[in-house]
């Protein structure tokens, strides 16, 4: 703290330092603003006129940043070369008109931070002569002529890229500012900048008058042109919303969301509702760090002009607060967990990613770990931020970004259950317990997915769509998108009598939620989160505790399992492992099919085939697999009543839109009460080339279920080289205070928490 | 030239006043032998006393030899901490005195070079312990107690093992030669080494007479300890195998090769059968791979010992050629092509690759790219080879290894067909026509697999095993090798009436061999391969000819891919292509069959499901699919008749020994004469993390053939931006220097050599 503490005072006097130059010598080359207030000065928004004095300065010295605006430059030095094109709008997503309009605002953007720092007029003429084109032909402008959007745009199809375009283009009139004269200034103020910030907000209250993603882009495109032209009433529209406007609360948009479902609107509702205290984003980390960008760069603009918001305090700081929450959902390699609708393979190399790590650096607390990101994604912004984290990575500040385990609360309030991530040496565990997570989000209550290493071990399928590859419909949600994807038994939890939670209704998942039972980081050895789903399936209480667990008798952590059911009626359930790879061994005999047919017609069962079956055993069924030169076995405390099917994705499939992956099915008949106890190992390791395979069989002799009623559940954890463990979780009363005593086959366990492991 | 010849000087010279100062060392250091040859002065077989004086005078100044020697330091270390254990044979492979033995003698080989090269005599005191150990055993030991070999040993259950420990304790052996008394050799040589090399040979005839790599380990066992005790008559029975025994030719061992088809035996004989002159060896790279150490690994002993037997020149130069061989039939990752029975994922990271390498090095011509590799590899071997190349290393002399599309002729005399591997660019196509490769050989004449930058597009399925994977078959092959994976239904080749090649007889099989027709790797942009095949379905002719072609209106080379068959009855042909990953698009429609059945009963057809079935286009008929976020396009020539299959490997597998891995058939029925033309294209790439597809579609809008006669088969390849190239190839006359002219449509075509193009 101390060493900080040092370095910040040093920031500060340099600050100061800069601070009073470049006010000296703003007050020779730019204009002054009628309230001589430094935080008026263009640029102002998210370069500033400091950041602009501060980076020139040290150009040619800070590697990182030197490189990001080498590339930038070339971008728009070659966009420059092809001369404007500002064609009359005609295409959906993917045709010329809109992509050439899209690339604009993006060259836009680079180009006026290009004039600032490089200080060359080229690229400001460039601007202006594009931002003039603009003014002449959106006077023009109808609607869009395509119709399918809930809310059309001008520019495109839809208001959402029309408020695209406009965020990335504020930020070049700002840098562009003061090049302008007055009077071009007010050209392109009343003709093209306030009725398109109109066209969005007040034209348009279906897309901007709501808590909604789409609405974040609109709120922020407003918010950051009135900035730009120091208009508070655009200022004030983009805060709050349009003032006295009611929408109906029933209507629903494009997707099955709500449009207003509770009459909230404008940036601060925006941020206030789907952010839980934690930073976690009700839709999940795949669309958080989509709309990741409005919330930053619009915030970073309220910072730099209008400070006394305090914007980044808002809510308790839960914007820098969501950054740490996303960057936390993320694999070893920096990939995104695909909860709900999420593509596999985003990761924090994303752009928004880029915005995220660097603001949170520069406007958060300069957390070291920050800039081990940021050197991997290998680039930085072109502004203050971008500056502060090159200056960071310049002196070797950078410390590795310690992903420990997290308990993220979901819901605005924080009690709409949550995600808990376990993570012990190279194993990550993903347990979702939280709320429906709006129209992108599953049935899929109490489920986990499991990775190695950042490989997945036990997957979340993640979703149906091919983004942005026109062959596979267009690049939009395929229907398995409905009838697999979302269904639970997609999903690694229990499904009761073949039905999804909620009956995939979406009306009533998004009523409820998971509740949390507790956390326990502490002792590291033992990680634990435990939640509870009384609505899924009415009737029906199901209580999951998982455990990641690292114990000396095994060469690494194995992750417990127990699904407890209460139930007022006898049920089939069935419990999907969701492995990937090759079947090794197990010790039960099972008997594959030699014709392969759909588990079920319905629910998600028509897209499986069932390529075996077996009795389990009982006492405890194993199922040993190989998977990227790795082993692993699932060993599950079973009774002879109890099937294992062996299943695989593909079924009713007409157009191959899914993987063909395997599943593990523990199905359990005709049951009222009922505890799912299993242990999953990671162990062992082969060798292709010296063809050796180390620590290939499990290190688990038995696993019992000892204890099981309404507020215990005990089991037994029997390693082959002969220690037995005990694991006890409380069911009902697991506050850290409380006082446990239960005496268990004559044997007397007593112990204060949640839990008890011995 | 004129750098390298000036190189060479300087290391003449280096290397005179080496061995000078060397010989003077030794004179006064060790005892002479009666004909005071250099070459009889100990060590002398691999590590020799000249290679000791260098290594010993830069030990400390050669990285990647000093941490080569510190590694093995380490390992014998702690295993002479743990003291010696020569236990009573009793276990098979992976047993304790199995594993026990076989780790003896990878240390008492390490611990030798380590007394060598420190002159610490803790290591040749460990050595002369263990040996004398094992003469007390093994005088005592009669046949191995386990009786599943063919061939029995007496330290293990098969004399192969045996003959392994004898190549390393030779080498043992030599290091410590000096250090023993004369009265211990003569201990050690009467009653452990000369008994030792009499069972694996004169008492083991049909394990050591035959040309197979079990007797290659049985003749460099016997020679090798023959040359560190200069017994002429050993050295000759390794050479020449055992005078005046004639054999069975009709024998079987227990792999269902024949024990001594044609009467060779010894070394030279088994350098000249399997290897053909370019270096292939029969089974493949993977058994090659297997089969290396014993032939290098002798020859050096030879090559030191015995340099007038020139064994390095022996047969143009084969075994070093070999190894130029091997690493040609690696993918860019260093990854052995899955020829014949070939586990996937060896490498040239493999042990046995780092004698070939360093031996190819130093007793080669110094191929700089040969560093590059070692260099990558990461070690060296503890000898003179290992020295050179870390010099070599040290000195920065590596090169990139160069791999260029190469053809390998199969067969002793060069004359058995061969496997022609096309490079372009990222791009790799491996044809394979050669003979049967012996009993771990497939039935896959004219197949073929593709890879993109060290990825299979197009696979080889490879082999059924899970190679020292005990769960599955104790590690063994397992039946599904037989019924899947030799079959011709599992390649990327053609079948007839579903049936495989010879019927998948070995016996047939073995008679036969496919025959070139020509290759052609100049001018580089068109790399074309064609070979002919008329024994494996009798009556029928297959001609395929593929080449991987550069044009400069596609992005990346794509595969045109000719299969001419001509038949004296109408038959039914599939061709399958093994492609990886998703279904994208089709030009046809297909159906997705609800219920999966297996596509047939026998000959591989039984393990494959049919998951959709189609009626091809009456023109091109076209196939997308995406793997690896890239994308890939088959356009094949088809008429309303033809049928494409889509299917996926895993029917009939009751262990889930089998991969669930996609092929598309096409298939062809109740034709005579016909030609299968195709192009496989590679193209574009996709960006989960900016979520950008480029270049995702195909650029060939046509495909004709135009003309197909005995002589000559035409194709017309048109591709999106209009242009058409035309491919002619010479059936039958296909001499670089013979003259055609064929008019086809109007249009006259004349060149010179096997094809035209243009």
């Amino acid at each position: 703290m101390t060493r900080y503490s040092a370095r910040l005072k040093i920031l500060l006097i340099m600050t100061l330092t800069v601070l009073f130059s470049c006010k000296q010598e703003s007050t020779a080359k730019t204009e002054y603003h009628a309230d001589g207030d430094l935080s008026q000065e263009h640029p102002k928004l998210i370069l500033t006129a400091k950041g602009v004095k501060a980076i020139r300065a040290r150009l040619g010295s800070i590697p990182i940043f030197d490189r990001s605006l080498e590339k930038v430059k070339a971008e728009v030095d070659s966009e420059i070369e092809k001369g404007i094109d500002v064609p009359i709008p005609k295409d959906y997503s993917g045709g010329y008109t809109h992509v050439t309009h899209k690339r604009n605002w993006f060259t836009l953007q680079k180009a006026g931070l290009l004039y600032q720092i490089l200080d060359d007029e080229k690229y400001a003429k460039y601007v202006k002569d594009m931002l003039m084109a603009y003014e002449a032909l959106y006077k023009t402008l109808p609607l869009h002529p395509k119709t399918r959007s809930y809310a059309r745009g001008k520019l495109f199809w839809q208001c959402l890229n029309d408020a695209n375009w406009l965020v990335y283009v504020s930020q070049a009139y700002d840098c562009i500012y003061d090049y302008l004269t007055q009077e071009e200034r007010e050209k392109l103020e009343t003709n093209l900048f306030r009725p398109f910030a109109d066209h969005i907000s007040v034209d348009s209250p279906q897309f901007y008058q709501r808590v909604h993603n789409h609405s974040t882009w609109g709120n922020a495109a407003v918010g950051m042109i009135g900035l730009v032209m120091n208009d508070e009433a655009l200022i004030d529209r983009a805060l709050y919303g349009i003032k006295d406007l009611e929408l109906d609360a029933n209507k629903k948009d494009d997707d099955g969301g709500f449009l207003n479902a509770n009459g909230k609107a404008g940036f601060l509702a925006n941020i206030e509702e789907p952010f839980s205290p934690d930073g976690y984003y009700n839709e999940g980390p795949y669309y958080q760090r989509y709309a990741m960008y409005p919330f930053l760069i619009f915030a970073t603009g309220l910072h730099n002009v209008k400070p006394e918001l305090k914007i980044f305090e808002y809510k308790e700081g839960v914007l820098l607060k969501s950054i740490n929450a996303l960057l936390n959902l993320s694999d070893a390699e920096g990939e995104f967990f695909p909860l709900n609708d999420g593509q596999k393979g985003m990761s924090y190399y994303n752009g928004a990613l880029v915005t995220a790590v660097d603001v949170s650096f520069h406007y958060g607390d300069q957390d070291p770990g920050l800039l081990s990101i940021a050197k991997q994604q290998d680039r930085v912004l072109l502004d203050d931020s971008g500056l502060a984290v090159a200056l960071g990575i310049k002196e070797g500040n950078e410390k590795p970004f310690a992903k420990t385990s997290i308990n993220l609360s979901d819901g605005s309030d924080g009690k709409q259950g949550g995600v808990g991530i376990l993570r012990q040496d190279d194993l990550e565990l993903v347990f979702k317990y939280a709320s429906q997570g709006s129209s992108h989000g599953h049935y899929d209550k109490l489920s986990f997915s499991f990775y190695e290493n950042g490989e997945e071990v036990i997957q979340d399928y993640g979703l149906v769509r091919y983004v942005n590859i026109e062959q596979k419909g267009g690049g939009n949600y395929l229907k398995e998108n409905t009838t697999w994807a979302k269904q639970t038994i997609a999903h690694n939890t229990l499904i009761q009598n073949e039905r999804s939670h909620f009956n995939a209704k979406y009306d009533i998942g998004s009523q409820f939620h998971s509740d949390l039972n507790y956390f326990s980081f502490d002792p590291k050895d033992i990680q634990v989160v435990s939640a509870a789903e009384s609505n899924a399936y009415p009737g029906t209480e199901m209580l999951r505790t998982m455990a990641l667990i690292k114990d000396e008798a095994l060469e690494k952590p194995y992750v417990l399992d127990i699904m407890k059911v209460t139930s007022d009626k006898a049920d089939q359930y069935d419990l999907p492992y969701y492995y990937f790879g090759q079947i090794l061994q197990t010790n039960f005999e099972y008997k594959t099919k030699e014709v392969l047919k759909p588990l079920g017609t319905k629910n998600g069962y028509q897209h499986l085939y069932l390529e075996a079956t077996a009795k389990a055993r009982d006492d405890n069924s194993k199922f040993s697999w190989f998977n990227n030169n790795k082993f692993y076995t699932l060993t599950t405390s079973t009774s002879h009543k109890d099937e294992l099917l062996f299943a695989r994705i593909g079924a009713n499939d007409p157009d191959f839109n899914l993987r063909r992956d395997p599943a593990l099915i523990l199905r359990r008949n005709d049951t009222k009460n009922t505890c799912f106890v299993s242990v999953i190992e990671a162990h062992g390791r082969y060798s292709p080339v010296s063809e050796s395979a180390e620590n290939s069989k499990s290190s688990i002799a038995e696993l019992q279920v000892i204890f099981d009623n309404e507020a215990y559940t005990a089991v037994a954890i029997t390693t082959i080289s002969g220690t037995t463990k005990i694991f006890i979780t409380s069911n009902n009363n697991a506050s850290v205070d409380a006082i446990h005593d239960l005496s268990i086959n004559g044997s007397s366990y007593s112990w204060t928490g949640p839990y008890y492991f011995k």
